[in-house]
């Protein structure tokens, strides 16, 4: 079994960053992906120092990017250099949907690459790897129009190094080319592996997610792809559920992410 | 301006399949794309003739397809008869979705296109085109796992002549490919085009569907792509809309659709 991570997404609406932290350890999870509003909330150096303290692996910062929107450099800058400070695995690039007002697919996409290409150089210097995470097609609008893992690998081989993927299974799992592109992006570009499930029904686009067992998503069978890729890293949960996970004691969320590991 | 074919799930909570075709004659929308509860409901003969009595063009039958279900072939089978009866230009297929209780979506695509081929000798001999229509991945598990145009696409390239492809703007508008795989369709396999619109935000996985304008996805760049591939059919309008549409007086959706073929 790939090692659990928790993305603090998963226990947001109970916990802060501090009482996740206490969790992970409390429940033996190794590696931890925080968002940025929460490190925020704790204080960077804090968060850091409460982390390293705990002896968590930083499997990701949650999120760079939204390239489409307005000062998107200068939060991005930030965000790289908050990555550094916690010493993170990489900066998770939710890329940003459709620019303001438009309906321009191919735009948007253009001003997000040129985003990205410009960060990237800071990246490289501060040593975060840059991971695009490809979102959902349901999500291209309002989030994210890098939507496969083959369009952001073209990416990646575009912009050269320090610029990789996050796959995360919800997003990808319909994919007809995951597995290829899979193989494609190697040990190198797969910069870290996000794990849920896909409800059925699923109940609204953004906060729906399952627990890993609780859908339809063959989650040995990506993990086993990823493995053969070379990725040897974190299982990092994430699932976004106001129906249902947010509303739940989180010394059971954090049980049973552990518990399901066996679906995954 | 290519002509509009109604496609009668647009107003199938308010009207009878004998009223949508009186509905269509008094706007004077020249094409008509029937479900076939709808069809079986009139009699399929009635439907037949009050179809051909008002000069209607049938730009599709919905639907063959799921292919993963129970007593697909017998379905299948019928369904091409009707088109055949209907003398409509193509018998669209939903495919399908997961096999039962499987989270194996290769197997259950196999399935599907091992199911296409059964039925494709038939198809041809009745004259009925067969148009695979990939679905939106948010509707992988349960409707089609058939997700992409490249995919659906390959497929056609496998089993050769008698089967192309529905393109629906709802499911395809964010895919990166969207161009070159429409391009690469060609006229010989573009047998059908849906407009609708992909609303922000969107509430619901199914019946969510926005009237021409009302979102986001650029309809005029997507009709001079297909049109540039050659195609010169109608353009067919299929709304789902629980929430809005299928509330409104029939003759207002209607009007509206035609009003709307300039956001087209």
């Amino acid at each position: 079994m790939r090692p659990l991570s928790l993305n603090t997404a998963t226990v947001r609406k109970q916990w802060s960053l501090a009482q996740i932290i206490d969790g992970c350890a409390r429940h033996d999870i190794r590696g931890i992906s925080p968002w940025r509003d929460q490190v925020a909330a704790l204080g960077l150096k804090n968060a850091a120092t409460s982390i390293r303290d705990n002896g968590l692996t930083v499997t990701g910062l949650c999120r760079g990017g939204f390239f489409t929107a307005e000062d998107w450099k200068d939060d991005n800058l930030r965000a790289i250099e908050e990555a550094h400070a916690l010493g993170a695995q990489c900066l998770v690039l939710v890329v940003g949907g459709l620019l303001p007002g438009s309906k321009d697919l191919q735009k948007s996409r253009a001003q997000i690459e040129d985003g990205i290409g410009a960060i990237l150089p800071h990246a490289r210097k501060a040593g975060v790897p840059l991971a695009i995470e490809p979102l959902h097609p349901m999500q291209a609008a309002e989030r994210a129009c890098i939507n496969t893992l083959e369009q952001a690998l073209d990416i990646c081989e575009a912009l050269g190094e320090g610029v990789g993927v996050a796959v995360d299974v919800y997003h990808v799992w319909w994919d007809p080319k995951l597995e290829s592109q899979i193989r494609r992006a190697g040990k190198e570009n797969i910069l870290a592996y996000h794990i849920c499930d896909w409800l059925v029904p699923t109940r609204d686009l953004l906060s729906d997610r399952g627990m890993m067992g609780d859908g339809v998503i063959d989650l040995p069978r990506i993990r086993r792809w990823v493995e053969a890729a070379g990725y040897t890293g974190f299982q990092e949960v994430e699932i976004f559920s106001e129906l249902d996970w947010w509303k739940r004691d989180p010394d059971e969320v954090l049980q049973t992410c552990k518990a399901r590991l066996v679906h995954c």
